[in-house]
């Protein structure tokens, strides 16, 4: 094989440094999830094909990777598909299983397989890989991470209060300081579908409103007349374009325009309980903002949507999302269990702290000291310094081979190593190691117990 | 769907008690591999066809579960074998990509594609699932971990050393004790097959020779003599049978029965080297030991071969193994890299350690506090609580529904919680918390202080 080896189109390999500070991102993530009491499970890479199927529209389900059976699996293919040369009608005849597209239905899977074990409510985390056929692009791949946490088995709002309060608390960990969390209620949209009259463009509606920031008010007014909704409705929902003010301000202002609707009335109630609580805990370094415009995955969202945007300055979509679902593992035959969730976006976090240099220098650094190989005699010396070090769980190696000192140093350098030890003759005999800083040249001779203390 | 979802046989989902056991052993092993100066990469989930096939064997190839093209992916389909409805010929025309299926192809791909990238000697660490298409059965799945530690780009025997200590650190931390690091070495066994004057037999002689354990001398003379091993070149051998005593004593024998044999006095020489180095730091809790009848992968191993077995008296196939490989990238046109590496049998420690108790109480405990919720008021007082103990890192919750107190409690019982908080209108008055151990009810009221003080 003379050509150079490569790797399929939209996936990645990551090096030790990639590695360190995606590392970095998941172990914050973590640990906040942990300390709100969520708890991690695994789902296979893939899973039944029957499972994915017709979960995420026409779209989802062309993109979604299907696994080929193995041995001789035309022995079962569809006969007819297979005259007909159909591959969309063959599929299912010769492929049982597809990898992952996302982890919100193998959740739904899980919770119904294993409802008898589960106490619930279930708090659950999950971060692991997905995969979608999609065309690549940047920023868009075909093999990429997602970490959700979602709660399932009770509709306290107090639920989307914590999704809020866990996101500050992730940003602020990363130190991903004054992140947007902004805020619907799907009631609130089907309010302005009733009060306009135009209950039935419920989806029509939203989709054009939610492309307000992009193409203006005029946009938004003409996409909703091209989608035959009146003049008279677009007037009367005019003044939730410019809505203003902080919170409370907006609040007060949709009171007036969805008196009349009952299910509007009641968003605000849940979007004011949320607001009332996060005003009796101030969120450490988040902003929480009410965006009447936000619509995310609305067939799917009941109640809160949520949607992070990155610090202000910041060129990105959006960071993070979710909401709440009433009814997400009927698919499975399982009713009335109402969740609610968030995810994180991890690509699009890595880029922001990249861009903003959030990340700790200390990622960076992996091994802290190197000692030089001088021989066989002075490498078992090395040796036996070095376990010391590792003991007090310092991570340090000896360079494997006698090669030239400049070998060894451009090999220190080139991986970031801030120490190399030097210990010969005159070392072994007094012992002690010379431990020489490699970015002020500095050098000292010192017992290994004496570097220990140095570098804790 | 009425029908309860399953997974596809052979993959397993994780249940939150597992994935904290799981990842206790992963953690385990990173941080010493960190200590080692090893550094983690990741590589895509699936690579193309043509980088995985070839390289596992006609039975590996058939093992590869291949990736359906996507949209119309008859079009491209190799028409003869469409005709001949030849699955095996048809593959390649209808399946670009594959999922992995260890992780030492990946990791040759990935030094020859970062050739010149890479800080060589080049130490690095991947954890990450392989999947193969096996018939599933006890202790096999089609999707499981694997955990591979490599050094490339130098062929200095303190690596083996190294790996020895790297085992001895890992299996030490998880206090896996008493596990016995078998070392052999590929030239020895030339060695042998030089001296007894079959040396196209190599292999015959040493896949016979690997099964003395489990078939007795008996059983192995049998095989060898199947093979076309002479009677002549068995008696010369049988010395190796009985091989006896420590390492030091196997080696003196060794030295006489491979006296004539240039290769089999490197081989010694090779293992004197790393059982010297140990015997001058030695192990923690491990027995390192000479197996000359150690063998695994033989067409594949160059020089040191290793292999783990459990602690004595567990019940259980080898829990490790690696070796030296003096030509790995050669596959994707990289020459005379050699390198040496070991990897861990995640799901067999798992086993291992349920089985002898060593998984520490702390991994199961998840949340260590429950607030019961009593209503609207008194759950903003029980958060306004949580907050603080979250900020001192102590995970928590408030149950979200103020369900009947049984409920909560039983909730508490079933998650293992250590302690619950009661907090009502006396409590609200006093700026206070009761708790509650959940194991004596023992109840004590205390400021959120005082309790964050009693459980650091």
């Amino acid at each position: 094989m003379a050509q150079k080896p490569s790797i399929p189109k939209g996936t990645r390999d990551f090096a030790p440094q990639e590695v360190a500070k995606r590392n970095f991102i998941f172990t914050t993530i973590q640990t906040e999830f942990k300390k709100f009491g969520f708890q991690q499970i695994e789902t296979p890479s893939f899973e039944n094909l029957s499972t994915l199927m017709g979960k995420y529209g026409e779209e989802g389900d062309r993109l979604i990777f299907k696994i080929l059976n193995s041995g001789d699996y035309l022995k079962k293919a569809n006969q007819k598909a297979y005259s007909e040369k159909d591959s969309l009608q063959l599929t299912n005849s010769i492929s049982e299983k597809a990898l992952r597209y996302d982890l919100t239905v193998p959740f739904a899977r899980y919770v119904v397989q294993h409802q008898n074990e589960i106490n619930f409510p279930f708090k659950r985390y999950q971060i692991q890989p997905v995969w979608r056929a999609d065309r690549p692009q940047k920023g868009r791949f075909r093999e990429f991470y997602q970490c959700d946490a979602d709660v399932v088995g009770s509709d306290s709002l107090w639920q989307e209060v914590e999704f809020v309060q866990l996101y500050d608390a992730v940003f602020s960990a990363l130190k991903l300081e004054g992140v947007t969390i902004k805020i619907n209620n799907r009631k609130i949209l089907s309010g302005f579908a009733e009060v306009i009259g135009e209950h039935d463009k419920l989806i029509d509606f939203t989709v054009a409103l939610d492309k307000l920031d992009k193409i203006g008010e005029e946009g938004v007014v003409t996409e909703m007349l091209s989608k035959g909704i009146s003049d008279t409705a677009i007037e009367k929902i005019k003044p939730i374009f410019g809505l203003k003010g902080d919170f409370a301000e907006k609040i007060t202002a949709l009171k007036e325009i969805l008196a009349t609707s009952e299910s509007g009335l009641k968003g605000i109630e849940e979007l004011e309980f949320i607001q009332n609580a996060i005003a009796e805990m101030p969120l450490k370094t988040s902003n929480l903002d009410l965006d009447v415009t936000l619509a995310r995955g609305l067939n799917y969202y009941t109640g809160a949507i949520f949607e992070i945007a990155a610090p202000e300055g910041v060129k990105m979509g959006s960071i993070g999302g979710g909401g709440r679902y009433d009814d997400l593992t009927s698919i499975f035959g399982l009713k009335n269990i109402s969740g609610v969730g968030i995810s994180f976006g991890l690509d699009r976090i890595y880029l922001v702290m990249e861009d903003l240099g959030l990340f700790p220098n200390s990622v960076e650094e992996d091994v802290k000291i190197l000692f030089v190989n001088f021989g066989q005699k002075e490498a078992l010396y090395a040796f036996k310094g070095l376990q010391k070090l590792r003991e007090a769980t310092i991570s340090a190696e000896v360079f494997p081979d006698a090669a030239k000192m400049k070998k060894q140093m451009n090999y220190a350098n080139k991986r970031n190593i801030p120490f190399v030890i030097l210990a010969g003759d005159e070392e072994m005999k007094a012992g002690t190691y010379t431990l020489k800083n490699m970015k002020t040249g500095e050098q000292e001779t010192l017992s290994i117990s004496e570097i220990i203390a140095k570098l804790s």
